[in-house]
């Protein structure tokens, strides 16, 4: 008799954050649940808190800037944090920061729109991450691809209802998500809707 | 009779690290001496040390992987730092971590070697900056383009001896630079040299 795989998952709901806690090997998920949202993740490493999962350091390690299955996602200390196992969309962003308070402001008038930096703060404000802690994020499902002449593309996600990435983490971590709150550019489908976002401890061989 | 404009400047040995103060409106230039050396480049506004120049922000707001002339330089504030006003070259990377410690040790069975995260804690020590504090730099004449596929060069430093690159600081700032001990890949020409790090008042109209 196989003991059940003990999981918990939390929503991410449209436009917030939320944070969830594995330990090294569990699987980490990260499910759109409707389609074309993207979601920004950053992750800490529990047991020290100078570790953090870091996209500079996972593109110059892969010398790429896209992810492939079965690669590790680094932290700033030259770790892997995670391993990529499943991928159903294979297109995300490792150069964007997250969108914050200013960004809004100052682009597009929009003093106090909701973002991903206060998003992510939120979430990850009882593990002592605060605003200028944030890292870049890797931006899953964001589909902002380096054109031939160097500019940035912002194009629609293209992860459609269910679609999903998960991660074994290899080392006890603490995630943050934010379901990117920007609806003026089409990046998330002009519709910003909930992610999911779980923990499943790895089946037993 | 103009007054003559008050200039500093230090000298990066190959392989180290220096810094320098600069106040808004100061021109500071970064001289590649000798050729082929790349240099990386951090900054951190002087009256608020949560203020840093972001690599990701500038991309974002610039929406391009590469700088011109005229550019804003972002910080994570996500407000000019910099501007950029001269460039001899044209060729820099605001994609790679500067090479670390761990690097070295496990990629190249180098433990010990030199690096610029080493180099630009020493150097901005005395500014209460830390190693985990410093981020992603400005790595300037460093040619390593993103390739059509996504993945990322590495290719010998266009610049020759002579050539820089100069900024007008938009704040009072303290500027980092490491000169890459980088000597195990074509970046630095295999051969690794001093920069030129100088700051100037500008010149009164």
């Amino acid at each position: 008799m196989t003991q059940p795989s003990a999981s918990r998952e939390v929503v991410v709901p449209a436009a917030h954050g939320a944070a969830i806690e594995a330990r090294a090997g569990d699987l980490v998920s990260v499910t759109d649940v409707e389609g074309t949202q993207i979601g920004d993740l950053v992750a800490f490493n529990l047991k020290d808190r100078t570790e953090w999962l870091d996209m500079a350091r996972t593109r110059s390690t892969l010398y790429r800037i896209h992810l492939r299955l079965g690669d590790p996602l680094y932290s700033n200390h030259r770790e892997p944090l995670f391993e990529l196992v499943e991928d159903t969309v294979g297109v995300h962003d490792l150069l964007f920061p997250p969108c914050d308070p200013k960004r809004y402001a100052v682009t597009w008038n929009q003093p106090g729109h909701r973002n991903c930096l206060t998003n992510l703060t939120e979430a990850l404000a009882k593990y002592g991450v605060s605003m200028w802690d944030v890292p870049q994020p890797l931006n899953l499902f964001q589909n902002t691809p380096v054109l031939p002449d160097g500019r940035l593309g912002m194009s629609e996600s293209r992860s459609r209802a269910g679609d999903h990435v998960t991660f074994r983490a290899l080392k006890d971590v603490v995630i943050g998500v934010s379901a990117c709150p920007m609806d003026l550019t089409p990046a998330n489908g002009w519709h910003i809707t909930d992610l999911l976002l779980s923990v499943r401890m790895a089946p037993s061989a």
